[in-house]
């Protein structure tokens, strides 16, 4: 897997592009002489395990036939920082799922734990050097 | 630091966003379903991971009073899969990093190294999980 990053001002906006070509803006915050254009690169790692789990939790409900309706997903991560550098990498990731439609909350959870543990492959990438967690709601609609 | 994604077909599709509000759209591939509306989840760890290092890159050479034109950045993964799991995190990543400019190539390598031992929280992130390499080629443009 690889991904190219071109430089599109003078400052940190980047565009980032793979295997679709869909452009990623990537950009530093103004503070530091960015222009706010794009995400920022440690949002980007939220982002891919929010997005992991998301398409492994839709298709194992879907093979067990529940009805989703809508998905959001909010991916929140706690920074501490490396005595020493400048580094300040997640130690605590949580995700939490608001599901709607017709699904039986213990049928959510079961996929969220299967993701977590047997088929997102950003969970096994992030979990050596942060603590997962997860938390979820169900707004049931017949 | 919080992410957002909400979910723009009844497929894979996603839109995630941070800080700047610039939207991200994340998406799977045709064969399991997806329309290739937007990056691969895992590509995004390695978008973060480039936009990380290429940040303090830019300011390092800057302060150090080096002229980038362009910098072009190529971030490559090899994934495993882990056994008994559906699982295929990167164990071995290599960032590129080509530079256009008015560069000394002793800095430019000092610049890369000091942002993968002191800087990049990305490169914190992820190595635990996975070798990270570079590779780096100046274009000297006077």
């Amino acid at each position: 897997m690889q991904v190219e990053l071109v430089r599109v001002d003078d400052a940190f906006h980047f565009q980032a592009s793979g295997m679709s070509g869909v452009p990623v803006h990537i950009d530093a915050a103004e503070n530091i002489g960015g222009h706010n254009a794009g995400a920022r690169p440690m949002e980007l790692l939220l982002m891919g395990l929010g997005g992991c789990t998301a398409i492994d939790v839709l298709l194992i409900l879907k093979k067990q036939r529940q009805r989703v309706d809508d998905l959001k997903i909010s991916v929140s991560g706690e920074r501490v920082k490396i005595e020493g550098t400048e580094m300040t990498p997640f130690r605590k990731i949580n995700i939490h799922f608001a599901f709607t439609g017709a699904i039986v909350e213990a049928k959510a959870q079961k996929a969220i734990e299967l993701s977590m543990e047997k088929y997102c492959s950003a969970t096994a990438q992030l979990s050596p050097s942060a603590e997962i967690t997860h938390t979820y709601e169900v707004n049931f609609v017949e």
